[in-house]
């Protein structure tokens, strides 16, 4: 590579920080994570260094030292001072010039973020709208990487209807997941969700809501829905990892139970709330 | 955001460059173009320039001054100097804390690079290996966006196994196109390669392909090929902006022709250079 240009600024290759040559950027060529912080406590972080292993054996990025990206975050998160704290980080495989397969040896770059977490009080009090989008997402969505245009333009055609995540739907009319969540569904004193498949992210808080399902006498079934029998439900929920349950009392046009968080999610909320304390 | 970490070091939210909070990166919330020059002269420039904005208003970035861009284009082109010039670039959405719906009001940015042209004679004379690999990208690949992670698995893959370029197959068993170029079958007096869908990119170079076919008196068929009619046609070829046409002698493990570039296929780059001039 000889020039850069930044916006209208020539720049010559030697003067070029390499953060403009990540492979990130050139290709979402990384994964990431996002742990949260109940009271001054992180949740389940072992679970999600597991997680962010899995996905970087997933893209071939080995030379990683886990145990030193563990102290990263638990350094950053004691540094920030954040009580309530989301932490976002991801690894990319390096910075070099563009060019699809890569050289082993590059150095991995990381990333990371530590937020304030939102009050979620009045979603989780209400309960949120959604709607649902095709899933343009591609076919390994097993692996958190950093290739989410699909869930950006799902979320964003999300907001412009007022609604607060996409529920995506595959090309067979199958809800897969939200855009950045799991979905849950609730018939009687069953609790069900997609089975996790390569296209599904292994949703960590998704795990913890079946244990807590499990604790409050409901049954767990793992099946596709479609969104008609999704609208059909006494109860719907999104769970992820920064929020993690917030009722769902919309579902495209329709509104689901009495159009108030139901009795189950609201008691899932709090034994999922135990788990964190 | 309250704090980040670049590699090991704590960054202040109010140290951070911009560059670090890229929709690229996180996201790949972008879209990006590559054109090359021959001989002093950039090769249909004003198709990249419409392909480029239709990729960027199918992603909804409209604050984009085309003309600026394509201004920035010649800039850095004629400040290069190179005469056989590759030139890349991307815009992506902008810089902001991360979060996947998006305000409108970001100002999107640029960023270029000009390197010179690999020396693809040996290539093009001797031809080169293809393997074929599951196409694992997203469903909207009609946009041209940073989300690649996919193809840089095909690629890799194909490398590993000693080969240049990965022949992607979709869940139907039917061949989509390259990593990161067309796939095109002779068979007797036809070319055939895939109709464009959504989920093909409108290639430029294939346009001109099929041009240069026409010119030599060879009928075209748009039609989905299983890999194993490609690998009994007579003569394959990639094409992309980079080399345009190389001729492919070798399909996973099965010769083609006598396992030197076919006839047309050296007719079609003979003519397809004289479109470059």
């Amino acid at each position: 590579m000889q020039i850069a240009m930044i916006q209208d600024k020539i720049v010559p290759a030697e003067e070029l920080e390499p953060v403009y040559l990540d492979r990130g950027i050139f290709f979402g060529d990384g994964v990431y994570e996002v742990v949260r912080s109940y009271d001054g406590k992180i949740f389940a972080l072992e679970e999600h260094m597991q997680r962010f292993a899995n996905s970087l054996t997933a893209i071939g990025i080995s030379s990683v030292d886990l145990d030193q990206i563990r102290s990263r975050v638990l350094k950053a998160f004691d540094t920030a001072g954040i009580s309530n704290a989301k932490i976002y980080f991801h690894i990319t495989r390096g910075s070099a010039p563009r060019k699809h397969a890569y050289d082993v040896s590059l150095k991995p770059n990381f990333f990371l973020t530590v937020t304030e977490s939102e009050d979620d009080s009045e979603a989780k009090t209400n309960g949120i709208a959604v709607s649902t989008h095709p899933d343009w997402r591609w076919k390994r969505c097993v692996i958190k990487s950093l290739n989410l245009l699909a869930n950006v333009l799902a979320r964003q055609e999300a907001a412009n209807k007022g609604c607060d995540e996409a529920i995506l739907v595959d090309e067979k009319g199958f809800i897969t997941e939200g855009a950045a969540s799991a979905f849950f569904a609730i018939f009687g004193r069953t609790l069900q969700t997609t089975a996790l498949t390569a296209n599904i992210l292994p949703s960590i808080t998704r795990k913890f809501v079946i244990r807590a399902g499990k604790n409050i006498g409901l049954e767990t079934m793992e099946k596709s829905l479609t969104p008609q029998e999704a609208s059909d439900a006494d109860e719907l929920f999104i769970a992820s990892t920064t929020n993690d349950i917030i009722p769902v009392v919309r579902f495209d046009e329709k509104l689901i139970g009495n159009g108030k968080p139901g009795k189950y999610t609201k008691l899932l909320i709090q034994e999922f709330r135990s788990f964190t304390v």
